[in-house]
């Protein structure tokens, strides 16, 4: 049984995500599609690679994840079909994979398909399609186009070590206004050496002092950081709003002072 | 494998939807459920037309379309199912099929089946559940009820040609504010015959001068019209918001003046 | 085939909800996923429950509930199997399921199974996909971990009966602002007893004087009470929004006034 993803910027009002689900199993009945999310801020391709990050490695190897965010292509950025980790991508070279993927995928190639429109509006449900499908039903990456040795680069802002501290930003926000940094597990483990810290925030004299390992760890309405779902710092209040609290939204930054 | 789509005014929170999908999944385990929209502006027949009419062909022939909007019948409404272009359509018939066909459908039957409860509200649940897993199961049409002759008619604003110009309306705005219009390829066709033209909006001094055929046409920020993904004149702003920058929403006239 | 069914307060925008249904599917690819609900306001168990409540049962018998909404565990609130009326539930016993029964579950069992992750913040990914599974490929409910007597106890509030009125609240609005109650159609119909009545709101000068039994009752625009779709009392407006105009929410009192 053949899983096809979808990640878009459509939201779920529109024709654009039935159309799409439509033309899958016109094309291919028993294929089960698989929504990652159709909430993505509209052309937003740091929010889509950070949801896709967080999930996508989850379903069954042979996967093929379709992602639908500023899918136009032109010279620069053309139509890819990526493996990478015994998945399959496929989606437009605009960056949003640079962000994605820590290392450079293991193939990549250009989708050169012909498209069922004159119009180049919709390449997810012309080309994605056909190319997801291809992939679905064992077909060779090879089929769909020339091989590309690297991925367009979108530079993503890397935490910076300064002295005896790192300092990342924002990158994400939950639905329960929990805040996520760049700030990996592993950076932080590798800086820290048992040393003890404090996590400050450039809009609010709130500080951390400790990691853990549950929201429940600290009583309701205390702030919290923690490593969890993600792998990145996670800043949250028990049953509480922390983006509110602390004034905090994408690219603000966040300092861990050591020592 | 049979599909069965579901479009209403639901939304995604309440008890509705999971009580259909779970009613489908009891008379019919292997049926494949698809959303259409569940976001719908409530009671809004124009909007639900809309949507499906740019989505239902996609599907494979013989897949049965649940329609969902001000499902209660009476004398003059009555529940339908119909049969059209290959797809099944089950609803009531209060007017919205009449917006979504440009021709009287195929076959069209009453629904006159018991239902399972003693309340009106919800006859998705209690009646075109059956209707939906009859047919998908291949049952005929006439089981269903007495045929019936024509729709119950809603008026839907017609573009009106007045000499030089065609003059229509917004019909719908979607997630990026992306306008759209009820002038179709078709009619901008016969009447443009190759002239310039202007397209002109009732409330702001921006004029279009041309149609295009992806949104990266033109430079971020700047105003694009083309036809694209319904066959309707659709006005946008490549990565931006035109509904808000020209003021325009439903219903709203838009002009073009040829020559 | 298995039915897994999924009520939340993720939302669907962020990586929660994909990445429970990769893990699902990775461990039973034939498993049908359905969304219940994502969009319970965060952390609201009275909501949770009114929504699985008014839909379970209509699924087919043997179908596994996941319930995610607060799910970390603690000694007092341990992670749960339930089976009761044919159906399986797996959340954190944290009073959602005292305010979704009636009666004491046919059986509960606390789920005693070493979770895949060193954080304790997701355990619907890390540990209640293994038990659906395993309960969804027919496991025993003995192999999840000792039986429990009893459900942790969320006091939910009874309607009162106070000389010739019921005294009862508002428990749910949905998307068409329709306000539901906790007065069901049992009580009304014990109490009222074929006498005249009165349902009047505390916020409110509006009066409604009869039952109906569909919206399309009363003409459009005006004040309409039925049982309906879950059994509650329910106060609507025929195509309009009843919560607005009355000023009714969440725990405000309706009375009904006998005789």
């Amino acid at each position: 049984m053949a899983i096809i993803t979808l990640t878009s910027d459509w939201g779920t009002r529109d024709h654009y995500l039935p159309a799409v689900k439509g033309a899958l199993l016109s094309r291919m009945p028993d294929a089960v599609i698989v929504d990652i999310s159709h909430e993505i801020e509209p052309f937003d391709l740091n929010q889509a690679s950070f949801v896709l990050r967080n999930c996508y490695h989850l379903f069954p190897k042979g996967t093929v994840h379709i992602v639908a965010i500023n899918t136009e292509a032109d010279l620069e950025n053309p139509h890819i079909a990526i493996r990478h980790n015994g998945h399959y991508f496929i989606g437009t070279d605009n960056g949003l994979f640079s962000l994605m993927f820590d290392t450079i995928p293991e193939e990549i190639f250009e989708i050169d398909i012909p498209q069922d429109s004159d119009y180049f509006t919709f390449p997810t449900r012309d080309v994605f399609v056909k190319a997801a499908v291809h992939l679905a039903k064992g077909g060779a990456m090879e089929e769909l186009g020339d091989p590309l040795l690297k991925l367009f680069e979108r530079m993503a802002f890397r935490p910076v070590i300064s002295g005896d501290a790192i300092i990342g930003k924002v990158i994400y926000t939950d639905r329960y206004e929990n805040v996520f940094t760049n700030i990996t597990e592993g950076l932080f483990k590798s800086e820290c050496r048992n040393r003890s810290f404090n996590i400050e925030f450039s809009v609010s004299r709130y500080r951390i002092r400790k990691i853990n390992k549950s929201y429940g760890d600290v009583p309701e309405g205390e702030l919290v950081a923690l490593f969890s779902t993600t792998g990145n710092l996670e800043i949250a209040i028990n049953k509480g709003n922390a983006a509110s609290l602390l004034g905090l939204g994408t690219d603000d930054a966040i300092r861990i002072q050591f020592g």
